[in-house]
């Protein structure tokens, strides 16, 4: 029988098995050595199981349970409400992982496109992906965009996507801005052989999102991206496992921080933004780099990274470190998270002082640099764009020290 | 123009003005004093304001900041992605608050029935409610589940609600609980007069929830249990505005413990689990009591109490202060949230020596005891089954020494 095993850090708890044993009867079949033998038969196939329950440090307790399959429906929402729903309210505790049975794992879909499938629509194999987004584009029209998207893909920039606190307006309606993005990617391609994709906000009411993402794969779309924890795992899920609409999904973390950030309650982020986000279906995960201006601890960014890229039954996703990145970063970025990652930038493409292209071509430049053994002083000698990105934003100390 | 008033706590914060200023711009139109007069006048509807920024005390800032409505479509995803999507992961900040200027606010339902359209169903006007919820159900078969809800009802009980980690399962599967439960509860009315009503736990997945809802009502379901938190607060708010379900909505509290619990991170819990519950569409939202077995913090609970009750265009909604909840607790909970609210227990009614029958019976003679002014103590001289709690579970100290 498959099981589903959870694994807790709960604070203040004096003794661990005790607490275990309460968590594992009192979320599946309530009480048991007080049952009638034949009871207990009954619902053995039920009853929760201690795994481990150890003090790890002062005052922090580590405590696994498994629970059967057989007491949930094999969905997200059964699923973190019987491992994490009441427990959630019940004093310091943190949901650190989940260990999905096999037979349990195959309802779930995992990435569509997956890490490959989104290299072979760039047709880019060897090379850290280079991402970019949209700045300032609140009360903007569609040649704004269309100037800012067109900038940024002849910086050589494989997928600009849109800015997640855009959504319907009139001046910009996903409609047009999938048209106009689709004419202006087109034509980059046209002229310099450079593909990017376009990644559109899929923003509404949740029961309109799936037709909304049909329409926009027959109007051309290239990608979604898809502010996941505003809505729930599960509409994610459903988006990836729609064959009518059949485009690569980029997760948005937006709202994660309230699940996630703190030590003591809630998600880990290896949970939460990588391993979930993975099995529910995104093909590429934003996450804060541990290097920009919203930075993520490196533990907690390298096991989100981890959890979206170790083998499986599943297609890995693009960890995508975000947030306050800029060229000196990228020998950070390429030692942390490996050539299957995403480099994504925002000030650093657009407060380039040769506009959005430049500063596309000053990343590649870095990425180039990096995969070719050579520092980026050195590459900068002859490379202008990144010369002045250097020069603008530096090299970290760390990378500077090497 | 409709304006969204999001306040925040941040800490660590030694200069609240510049964070403010930065919050406001950078959540919005970006930048703003070094743009062009004309761009200015274009983005000026776009931009952020800084309503208030102050340090409350040593280390932790309260800032309220107004995004224009025109910012984001009329929905909940929409709003939480702009006023805490990328601000969720930014260190050490936690929402308390959401001011929706008039028009924004009309864009949410609020609940269908609320205080006043669950009291008509069960004609009851002058008393606090009493529910109960199923025990022990994993494993079990109909007839088990009958008889325990028959118990209950007989017991004087007004709702009983399915546990919330109850989900299909071939023994008891959704439809036939309700049938089943129609069965009961219609006897016990006919027999008794005292109607029950049965909140059935509406689960699965996402797009199905709307289908399987209408079902339930045409199968004679009285009400939706439903785990809001794992799924997302749109869908809660597309189950309400259904005109086709019309159920009343008992918003459970699982997975919430992981957004609220933290003091830093997160969200408040009266803006959580009382203000967005109710703008969209509950008409009872549990969360745990001051006083039981997982407690919330005293004024937490009281704040979302206020948030469900306060006078609005909205319908008001049941507070249902719960976990570990007896007799004795009984004045207590009318002290603190009055009339207007649901006691509710688990083990304080299936736990009675006598059984749930006379552990019903036993909170019903609490109540009517306090509405009568008289203390527990004298009223449970006549009272066998509210003796024999009062015995079992005492009453706490405040209540003593009044």
């Amino acid at each position: 029988m498959s099981e589903l095993i959870a694994t807790y850090h709960v604070g203040d708890e004096r003794n661990p098995e005790k607490k275990a044993e309460e968590i594992a009867l009192g979320l599946t079949v309530g009480s048991w050595t007080s049952l009638p033998a034949l009871e207990q038969e009954q619902l053995r196939k039920h009853k929760g199981r201690v795994v481990s329950a150890e003090q790890i440090n002062d005052g922090i307790a580590e405590i696994s349970i498994a629970y059967p399959a057989a007491n949930f429906s094999a969905d997200l929402p059964a699923i973190l409400t019987t491992v994490f729903g009441k427990l959630s309210l019940d004093g310091k505790i943190r949901l650190l992982d989940l260990e999905f049975g096999e037979e349990l794992r195959s309802f779930f879909p995992g990435p569509r496109f997956g890490i490959e499938g989104v290299r072979e629509r760039l047709d880019v194999h060897d090379r850290p992906l280079l991402m970019s987004i949209f700045k300032g584009v609140l009360g903007k029209d569609i040649d704004f965009l269309s100037s800012q998207l067109k900038e940024q893909a002849l910086g050589g920039i494989d997928i600009v996507k849109d800015d997640e606190i855009l959504f319907e307006n009139p001046l910009t309606p996903s409609g047009k801005r999938i048209q106009a993005g689709r004419r202006v990617l087109d034509e980059v391609f046209f002229e310099t052989g450079h593909r990017t994709l376009y990644a559109v906000n899929l923003t509404g009411r949740t029961s309109e999102l799936r037709d909304k993402a049909k329409r926009f794969a027959e109007d051309g779309a290239d990608a979604l991206l898809f502010n996941v924890f505003s809505y729930g795992l599960d509409v994610l899920q459903e988006l990836r496992e729609d064959d009518s609409i059949g485009l690569p999904i980029m997760a948005h973390p937006a709202f994660s921080g309230a699940i996630a950030s703190s030590p003591v309650y809630g998600v880990s982020h290896p949970l939460l933004l990588g391993k979930l986000l993975r099995y529910a279906g995104a093909d590429l995960a934003l996450f804060p780099s541990p290097y920009g201006s919203v930075a993520l601890e490196r533990e907690s960014a390298l096991g989100i990274a981890e959890e979206l890229t170790v083998e499986s039954t599943f297609k890995k996703a693009f960890p995508v470190p975000s947030a306050g990145i800029h060229p000196g970063l990228v020998p950070l970025l390429i030692s942390d998270f490996g050539i299957d990652s995403v480099i994504n930038a925002g000030g650093g493409v657009h407060g380039h002082p040769g506009g959005a292209s430049a500063g596309g071509r000053a990343f590649r430049q870095a990425i180039d640099a990096v995969l070719c053994g050579i520092s980026l002083g050195e590459a900068s000698e002859s490379r202008q764009e990144l010369k002045t990105a250097l020069k603008l934003w530096g090299t970290p100390k760390k990378e500077a020290a090497k």
